[in-house]
């Protein structure tokens, strides 16, 4: 019975010809035995792999010939996994947040666009309470063809922003809060709920989620293919 | 056992002396008979009394001699009855509030401070969708000293004012919004989940209890009492 | 005190110019007086006006030379005022629906649409329970640049749809359903949760708010500016 | 009043004879005094117990004369205790799952199943991200008489696979998700919200339950017993 | 534009081939024109159809010609439309109700049942603050080979019966309820929480679901093919 | 088909004996149709019916044979019918409630008392917000053997009351309310909650059930039965 | 500042007099030094103190001289401090258990009345899903004057046993539970929704706060005083 | 991309010239990087900072020569660094406490006032359950100025003194409680529900934001700027 309990993971080798966005594994509640197996078959096919949400301990119990192949990021806590492509030119996505403990929110969104090589501007520590900030990093958000938010507490960021700007605006509420926002869930309402035309939202910490949409829309700009 | 079930009112004449802020009625959910006794009481008694969520068909149906001293207002759904002192000198509470169907609210407090005699400075319609509404008018809100901030939706609003003024700041929540702000919660939990300093909540729709604290704080200027 | 209570509205007439993207009116609770200021403001300036949540009751109350340069639909409880450009050329959004019942919200992003001169391709009643529905018109649906599915009870299209196309796809959860599905919640939650990547969510029908994203994304392709 | 306080368990051993379905212990939560002595009950009257939510640690504690002749499987948390009839034949009974983070609760109904000696077929990783995933298996599927679908996230499969299938369908959501699909909410309200007809629900990770509902549909089948 | 808006219905005539259950239409929300449409391109196809969640103002405005070919119930809100089988035998499923305000629920199991020619026995006003009540007709029940259980409240009804009787039992929540309970979130909720083995569960007020899984279950029996 | 989705109400004429509680009946969502069917067998029977919840218009329908036996009172909206017997002696239940708004709910209490030929002494509008009103009736409610306590908005009365005096308290929160408080939910938590020892709760509006519970305290007294 | 940080706990000795319920003292969340404290002070007045949610781990820090004094039970993580009255009599309380995970709730009950000296008879493990386990023990619960009911899950055992019985009852709804049962939420409900008459609840796992509305109950019992 | 992952906080260090409030840290989610980069900023810009839900553990790893120049109080988990203004004259703000376990968020909230120089008094322990606690103390309440009541479970305290005093009176409902009110929602709806008038209310547990705000207020009183 233990075959039919402990099954190999079936692969979708073939979403990138199918929606453009390569394959990536949620690591979080995956065995170390099925980590290793997907890994294995990505190195025998020559395909990279993204790895979301991989907790340090589960990277240090990979066999030593898989961790060599790993590029992990502890703040994001992702892995990147075989041949990724070289991120070039000037990066035409910014990545805005409203405080220091949505980094790892926006580290996975930039990993996951780094896997894809497609680079993307950070720009952190930028929340309303002190409007002055984000104020001064207004130009430099403007410049970039796609927006992605990340804020927790009542995300008024999201509102404030997409009011100011032009280009295609994705809100990740995270979830970082205390009393009623804890969780995240008021800091998505805020998103929905925006008076601000035009946002859209993600699941909350959902960096990944954000990613993937933004290169769905970047595939929308002249000549180019998403995940390329 | 009908005068068991229908008991008359019982008044706190008192509270002005205990808490000084003077009695109000709760309209909404009294019966007919109920108001023109509590009205014939205050009118015996010489004491003004504010009537709040008072509907329209509710005065209509008000004996003509009780109906003769209430002044009605029916954005707010208020009524003023008896002898009001009238508002003197420029006022020192700013209202500010983010969309025009926040007005009902917005009426409600601003007819609780006049009962008190106390002026307010409507600010309407200055949503930080478009920030630049908000902007224009900044001068003219920093130079009260106690602000009442209303908004519905994802109450962005909140945050972004308590960010840039010095005084004292009452958020209102109000039920304005569809889909997950229906009801008003979204926008009160992006008012306690504000991460801009000191801003303080009442309950959804509550104009009056907005006032009712506002008056509270007017009343640490020096040597003026709450109320007066 | 009337004329604090009853202020004008402060239209956004410069939003286009900030974010790319007309003012729009949401009608529902407005006065009718509100709306015929706007309307009046917005004729004197020849600027066109969208009004969401427009019911008809209130377009019949409005002064016959507004009422008369309003286009006005029933399904999507829209109305387009002033001059609107025409729709050219071959549709490249696709508005997918699951039910019949979710045709005001279509109706609504469609009509967003035209008001910025952007015709939109609607695919009705493709719900997931009969999948053959949805796979008859995939191909229609794939030779859209930008898609918006719109669905309520489980919402199980978004992600069935996601899975299947390359196109940045728009999920608009709508209020259609009944016992714990009442009020769009449990398809707003499934749209946010979907296993399929890079899927982007707008607030419980908000068909407004999804034809202002499309907006966004389009003016993404090559020499096109958002809303021409 | 340590007796009082510290009961022995009242199992209720007649179940079998009165539903159909042999007694079954939830392990989690009973202190190990109590597991030994329903296990030692068991025992001296020759009867089969199933314990399910059984811990390692658990396990690791009982008495080795018990421990010897329990039949433990960690991935579904389940004990198999006494004589269990062998599993004979092609399994009429399918499992589907959509992840493999969902296999404890696919274990936890397979195991139920062959505590009763009837074999199930396990259809895994399956989710509509990837639909060619769940098609290439549909055949296999339709062979079934009765169909336990297990899904976490926003458990767009029972919809999908209610549409395609003419066999009762059970659905399990579990609590595989995070953001708004932690805890397995989502999953919950869209199998029950379903479009599709006739699928029928059970408890988030209620693997358990889910395989005894199918035991009772099974008996339904000429000349077959619940439980036999 | 009003075409695309005002689509006709894209029916699942298929249905009845891939699923075993007949094709019916949800009426709520549907326009006067669509549910005039559907029972027109029934008729010219002599194919039947189950209108659920129609109300009585509806069936007047239907056209007298469609109006006479149907079937309708006030207490279900249900309308058959053309040929339905007539039921023979004794009928093999029972529908248990714990209150008469239950019986709108009933109706609908009842009626879907009967449009698929399946006789059903009805044990109304059971509920268990009376256990004598169901305990009376435990025997009847006892007879049928599936049951489906209806109650609203506290939903006790469910737990007992199940820990009862052998045959299938499928729980429909009602919406009866007043103070925690209004909605039937509670009854929901203990049904899907139920400590009594092999409970399978509905949406709330879904007497049409709860009806179809039991037509799902009914094929099981030997020789017997859903909807026949 | 129409008896068996119309079938009469199975009446607990013998809950008196078990439970010390006579048969009631909730009018809301009967028809008028059963609602004399229960009045004519109680007629018959020569035992008394409580009816809750009855709205004004049914009253109206019913047939004068029976309408001229209904004691009917439209605040707590019940009915006492037949012979029902006389409260005697000084009342030994207080029924102290916060505001005018809740005497629908205290009506209900003392109605359900009263036909048990018990009375109850009513203490309203002695919401703490103003501790002296409460305070003053403090004896009174003291000399009480059981207390009812009905309260809505945020309950502080439960907590204070049950502070203050010996008796059993029975709370009963009451769906008065507006913004977080709405429909009762605060209320009854507020009560759940409560810090203070020995209070136990009844559902939101529920005064039948609380009469109900007190009359069952009430058969603690020496040498009284409950219900008489 | 340590000492306004460190306040002494300000204990009601007197509370016993004015509700004739005796000071307990609620342990999670205080520090070591604050339960020593508050039992150095009840030893110096010779009163007795209950202690519940007290953890071992608490215990075993307390001074040797103040562990001495306390009679510890680890089920219901009760401590009985200082001179505590015998129970002496038949007890007139009984105290029925759904499941045997319910102990520790069953126990902070039981142990509450000892602590005042009033016995009580436990019956355990007799939920409905095998009403017989409750029908065996019936008579003995219908000897007791007052009943506690003690359930988790669907709480189902609420209902059944009000429907039963005369004597006061009790709903103690216990966080046992899993998926939506978790927490205890839908016993809570269960109870409160019961259409079972005379229901009374607690808050959940609250046994403490049953056993005090217990002992107000028995005092209405004749000559018998509360808590003694 | 490790520098745009780990970037440094963007102080607001002129928060204080804008809003009156200087500059706080959350350390919670905050690195131990980033804490020893905010502090050593703070020192060499000779800025005091106060840092919030600073744990013991985050203390102990801070750098030597930082730690050194902290003042950390472990009940309120806060520290105060670099040169803060000493508490001069009697104390006019009350921090009102309902039991021990509020502590943590009476000290955030009195260390904060501390950090401006501002002392309190604080009043712990006077929960309503025995209210002669709270009336003992009450005229010491009513000698300050502004005050800031903190309760958990139910939080009847709020209500009971806003109807009592005159001060404003800022309500911080605690996260202390169980079952229903575990995690503070209950109160904290208790305190936005308040019957009492003019009761303003902050997030759970967040002490620092309740004393932001009566400093806020405290610059209202003659001649007194905040933060001073």
């Amino acid at each position: 019975m233990s075959d039919a309990l402990n099954p190999d993971a079936c692969m979708d080798w073939g979403r990138d010809a199918r929606t453009g966005l390569p394959e990536a594994v949620y690591a979080k509640g995956k065995t170390d035995a099925q980590l290793a197996q997907i890994l294995t078959a990505a190195r025998s096919l020559s395909r990279p792999v993204l790895l979301t949400r991989l907790a340090p301990d589960q990277v240090e119990r990979l066999p030593d010939v898989l961790r060599g192949g790993l590029d992990y990021e502890p703040v994001s806590r992702t892995g990147l996994f075989g041949p990724v492509p070289a991120c070039a030119g000037e990066p035409d996505i910014a990545v805005v947040a409203a405080g220091l403990a949505d980094m790892p929110v926006v580290g996975e969104a930039v990993r996951t666009l780094a896997f894809c090589g497609v680079g993307a501007r950070v720009i952190a520590d930028v929340g309303v309470a002190g409007l002055w900030r984000l104020m001064d990093r207004l130009e430099e958000i403007r410049r970039a063809r796609i927006v992605i938010a990340v804020a927790g507490m009542e995300g008024a960021l999201f509102s404030v922003l997409a009011g100011l700007i032009q280009a295609p605006i994705i809100a990740v509420p995270t979830s970082v809060g205390q009393g009623v926002s804890e969780g995240g869930t008021v800091a998505l309402h805020s998103a929905l709920a925006s008076c601000a035309p035009g946002l859209v939202v993600v699941n909350i910490d959902n960096g990944f989620g954000a990613a993937q949409a933004a290169l769905r829309m970047r595939a929308l700009t002249s000549g180019v293919q998403a995940g390329t």
